[in-house]
């Protein structure tokens, strides 16, 4: 009965299993720090996921994905356009600037946790490029699904893709939520990604059911893939037994188990959203695409939930909370919520 | 039969069921961010291992361990004084200096991987402390095991601390091989610790039978130990899902479980160790003090083995070699290697 | 009849007079770094002006003044509070981030540049002090006069003091026009610093008189004080001959020089400013403080003006200038300005 | 009587005049930043130096002039190599480490503050390129006049550089006492610098007859410099009123006075050391190549020496002193210390 968080969950049977097999006291030797037979398997994976070559590097957490590849685009005189309410704004306690060296982030407002063509349009073009007293705009960071719990379609990625482009930059993915994402819109993930435009994705893992597994994933920018591996040795990312996140990876990535964990997650939101919202004075604060829902619930009605222990957090507002559904989220328990609430606003409502 | 690092071993069982058991999909859910109750005991089982009241981080690479220890004791104008083989200094990219702001690591010679406390005065002796031109004395590190495999004794590591101490210094220990080191010293790991001045220790498991888990453990500077948390995280080393490294250390500290896997990872390096130099020209370069070793090895005999699948790496020198036996090195394997080696060395001397 | 900038102008005569006094082929030679008389007799003078006690360096640029001061006072995992269009923010091209070792700034918006106690209470109070996932409250740094040419009353300022000491904030005080804003509310400088709870201040002195010279006064924290010096020094900004920067400020400081040249300089922008008021269609976009004025100016009035040779520059809106008199502004030039303005709007009129 | 330091003198005559004439009340305004006039025909006056063209920054400065420069070089995963007892390593609290975002120094040994072609060759084909543990060769730095006040021959530079070149490095000279070496070697500035290899010179002015002026030339490397006006800014080096160097440069520049004034500080310190190093017991520790000079005076003689008010610092070891002559030495100063040196020394000797 816990929707505070996709991180609230274990992991999922098949990478438990990997790590069990490809890890144990038994297996045989690997070659450290990436040097592994695995690590080799989850490049060819994810170049078979994307559709073409890239280059990849596993990492342990979101927070590492999101500030090393923003440190492999952008200089310490640069600054990355995000969303106000970006998880590396507002959630990785400045990881972006120390990696970059003190780059700025610029921040762009947007409904729905989303970066207007016309919003960035008009940032870049009063951007201060080549002017000395100002950061250098150095690269666009998109996060899908957002922190609102939205999703971005194809065709706005591409819109914001081009902006960027056309101004010189680079666009940054942070997928911590990519497969929920591609689950919503019903792509590839080449679609989602190179093909709109994107450059690099921090293809998130951990939260549909790895234990801590993400990779940055370059389509572009070469050069800067190549000091990436600098970066992440001495950013202390660089795991001496690496396979431990490789096992992981090509678990998820195998048999399309990615994205059926991420249908399930992003089928119990539905549920748990459309029953909720179907009761007198729930309201949805944002359009529901992806796990993560923010719903403008009634005081009096959060509170008697919370009393029968539904975990769930006020955040984002007055009376507003957002619920998570993790890729194991209990239907019962789905259930039980749903009609909790409805039992606490109808005896509002009798009582009004 | 690769005897190329601990880094090529996989999970001791008991490492790997505490995973499978604690967070599978069906294990309860945790609160993320180390708010969960494995994290809380692994708290108590550290203060348990070293009997005191301390202050522990989790985190997953030894690499991340130093260099955030660090950077919570050394300012960005500030020096850290360690062997000039310490792995901060040779093997981390950087990551110190990365992690302080820019600070500098002042190198100490010594022999056997060990700075001695009269080179340690003399080199604090006219170290330009006030001096505004000069980087400024912030912590020593020491590291124990050495990277050479010898162990400091106590009454070295209290001598050491003592300068430090007497200069105002704070002593980090690096102890990627703490447990092999306490097993040949026979101490507890407090008398290795605070009990001879050390002020925080990296607590190495990765190598010693885990997949990535370490613990910097702080017995002084609570402010410092305070700020630790916000550098961890903007780092990107604070794991959402942290029962993934806890749930390791709390299955490495239990019943003894490091100092059996250390005690083992020791014995076989007893046996390789004194099997090899037990054959004409192989030679020891440092006394063998935990699980690895260096070997001079004629290179006839050396080519022999490796060609013969034996694997371990040249390093530090003209003939030189490293060998490290992992807490789960087979017995078969050092007894085919130490065989092939006597027969290859009987056979250069009936050559000769 | 150039208005660009008050950086535009040269040095005063007293200012000129004490470099070639002392600092010529024949003065006598002086302890490099600061220890010679005349940096001494600079801290007594500042110490003097401020009527207490302070510590106090010398530098030679206003950003390296501001991102020193801001780095004895965050740390990199922290924030500074700051209007959205403060320099530091705006004009440094993140030279705070980068001297803070990548600290962010947290923008609040407030009428005519200034800062709220009402809004910075309201964004303190959510700042998420404490939680590991955000940047830490470290600092507020205030400007006086502001970017937009206005001054803050001692009232203001001190309530701003109360609410940043109220969450544990030093305040910090970019005096760029320190000497502009003391001659415009006609108080002391201790009045309008740490009697008003200003705890450090950048007091400006190249705009108003000097060539490059700054110097950063700490009225508390004397332990980021002490650090400041290696802070400085690594910075690059210790001047070996550091006379060249004292003299300045010895100059600058003697006989009420510093203040004397602001009342002119504001006396001046009066001038100015009143003049091209007068005429039709030119409005002040924010209450003239100091010697910086913002004005809207019809579009062919602005042409007219730039092309018979008045130097001013479009910046911060549609039709709107900054005009900024420094303190050898030229009143024949005001004149002859105020003369054509009227000029070109009365035929504005006439052709309506 | 003061031969501590090059940096006690003033300023020449002509450069002081220079600011007096150009940057007083009544020159006419220049805009800021560097935008001026007087900074375009530094720029000219460096190339006409160089005879070719460049790319040149002034800063005020040697500590910014290095770090900047190696900031444009190196990488934060990157070292530069430089000589054990170079200015960068020891005497400038860090800077390269912090302007880099954390790179490393890495020092080689050599005879009279020299590395050697063979020493460098040794340390690079050990480097670690390409392996991700290490830190990336980036960058060699190397002094001229040495801080041993030795000089490299322009075979020994251009030996140093092919070295360099081969491994893909940039060399970077630091130039502090730029002029006294080219007036010791009597070749041009172009034969001591690009056409034996360097690619970025610390150009030094401040030591010898200004107030505080560098200027940064690149020779190659266009990318880099173009970053470079960015990292200027943001560290606080980009002055408002940029003509408050660039007019320094200027006279500085003007009929070969940079030469002039250098080559009578090599002058005075010829008179010196074969005065001194005449009395008996009095030895030259490296040979002299500039205006600075390292002898072993026995103790008494130096304690007499000093008690008669002859300033000079013990540094480098027992009896061991520096002596420098500025540009403006007095000889009379000279000869009166030459001449008690010689009668402390004769008191001795008739003494034994």
């Amino acid at each position: 009965m816990n929707f505070a968080s996709d991180n609230i969950a274990g992991a999922a049977a098949p990478v438990l299993d990997a790590l069990v097999k490809g890890a144990g006291p038994d297996a045989p030797p690997a070659l450290p720090y990436g040097s592994d037979p695995v690590t080799a398997r989850v490049q060819a994976a994810l170049d078979a996921l994307f559709e073409r070559e890239t280059t990849a590097f596993p990492v342990a957490t979101g927070t590492a994905a999101n500030a090393l590849a923003l440190a492999a685009l952008c200089p310490p005189y640069g600054t990355v356009y995000c969303h106000r309410h970006a998880h590396i704004e507002e959630d990785e306690c400045g990881a972006p600037e120390f990696f970059t060296g003190g780059a700025k982030l610029t921040l762009i407002d947007g409904p729905d946790g989303k970066i207007t063509p016309a919003a960035l349009a008009d940032t870049l073009a009063c951007a201060g490029a080549g002017v000395v007293h100002h950061v250098q705009p150095a690269a666009v960071s998109l996060t899908q699904a957002t922190e609102c719990g939205t999703v971005y379609t194809i065709e706005e990625l591409a819109a914001l893709s081009r902006v960027a482009h056309a101004y010189g930059l680079p666009v940054h993915l942070d997928g911590a939520r990519f497969a929920n994402a591609v689950a919503t819109l019903g792509c590839t993930a080449a679609e989602m990604t190179w093909k709109a435009g994107i450059d690099v994705v921090s293809f998130g893992a951990t939260k549909n059911g790895c234990l801590a597994a993400e990779a940055v994933v370059f389509f572009t920018h070469r050069d800067q893939a190549t000091a990436f591996g600098f970066r992440r040795k001495r950013a202390g990312h660089l795991f001496s037994k690496m396979r431990t996140i490789s096992l992981q990876l090509e678990a998820y990535l195998a048999d399309g188990l990615w994205l059926e964990l991420a249908r399930t997650a992003n089928a119990r939101a539905r549920s748990l959203h459309d029953g909720l919202t179907a009761c007198a004075g729930i309201e949805p604060v944002f359009p529901l695409g992806a796990n993560v829902m923010f719903l403008k619930i009634p005081k009096p009605v959060a509170d008697g939930l919370r009393a029968d222990g539904f975990v769930f957090i006020p955040r984002g507002g007055e009376d507003v909370y957002r619920l998570v559904t993790p890729f194991n989220a209990d239907p019962a328990a789905i259930d039980a919520m749903i009609a909790r609430a409805a039992a606490l606003t109808a005896g509002r409502q009798a009582a009004e």
